[in-house]
């Protein structure tokens, strides 16, 4: 085929796709707060979130973000934070990974403490987006109890978007959720050998 | 069982899990500039790539971006990003989606303009971090050369961190890389008729 051939073929078929998406755009006319949900096994479920929060917050948008397991991604997340004063808020759940502490009533302590901050957010005027980061770690341990966690969603203000990130997504939030993404790994640098590096895992 | 033999088995589980992580993590040394990938039918890939920009940028690492498709999703991360003036460095590639063009020549051109100018930041001293935004869209279409795009990133500097996002992303990109993550969609809001919306989907 010609180069000429090549592109009036690719121009009509980019045609029918514009078109094709523009009827379903069409159809697409309700505004509503979102429940996200990513999990899975791979990376990037915190990752994506913390874009959305970015992107929210350029859209001067404000957020509210409560760390239900406090890891060690979290530097430089709080520091590009940091210039966005006064239009995010974080609340970070006690101490460190369950499984550095070993303690779990203390565990459970705290995940409850973020629960009821988390609620407060949810339900305020305040913030337009909530993000509940590794929430599904906490409610696979049962510290939480998913039938509460669902209810209060389900009440939610009309408008809330909530993010809840974390694997072993419990399925009633899968149920209730707008749009879900799973996070698969394909491939991964531990395997190579390589560390977590700043700017990256951090 | 009750709260307390619960609470041991707990402590118990979580120590073997702490020392297993320490285990592997002792045997991660290598620090390197890493290709990462995020490709995949689901939502989240450009978003996770711009959670990885403000989490470097956090860091105080500089970034730039090529952005080879031109879609709706730009205006939260451009304003987002304008808080960190001289730290990032954004290009975008002509005009629109390939769907709202229709000019195969046009795309053409303007992807290798794209390729040229990320591989300008690639090879600089100055960016630690270059987003190579659906890049794997122009990849898919041929618009640039899979052989010519994965020598150069083979021989790329050493510290160079880079990320390509895009659906069908190709396998001599996933061979190269060094982290790949499938986003795989469970759940779209489109399919209840909700819009895309300020703040979520832009």
């Amino acid at each position: 085929m010609s180069e000429e051939e090549l592109d009036a073929r690719h121009a009509e078929k980019m045609k029918k796709k514009k078109a094709a998406r523009d009827k379903i755009l069409a159809t697409k006319t309700i505004e509503k707060g979102l429940l996200i949900v990513h999990t899975g096994k791979g990376k990037g479920k915190s990752t994506a979130a913390f874009g959305l929060v970015f992107r929210a917050l350029g859209n001067g948008m404000k957020v509210g973000i409560v760390q239900f397991v406090k890891g060690k991604w979290e530097t430089g997340e709080r520091h590009a934070l940091e210039r966005f004063p006064g239009e995010v808020t974080i609340t970070a759940m006690g101490d460190g990974f369950t499984w550095e502490t070993q303690d779990r009533q203390r565990d459970i302590q705290a995940a409850r403490a973020a629960w009821e901050r988390a609620k407060a957010m949810i339900i305020d005027e305040e913030h337009d987006m909530v993000l509940l980061d590794e929430m599904n770690i906490v409610l696979r341990y049962d510290y939480l109890d998913i039938a509460e966690v669902v209810d209060f969603l389900k009440g939610r203000p009309d408008r809330k978007h909530v993010v809840v990130t974390g694997r072993n997504a419990k399925d009633e939030l899968i149920e209730l959720a707008d749009l879900v993404t799973e996070m698969e790994m394909v491939k991964h640098p531990f395997r190579a050998g390589v560390k977590a590096q700043k700017g990256i895992e951090f």
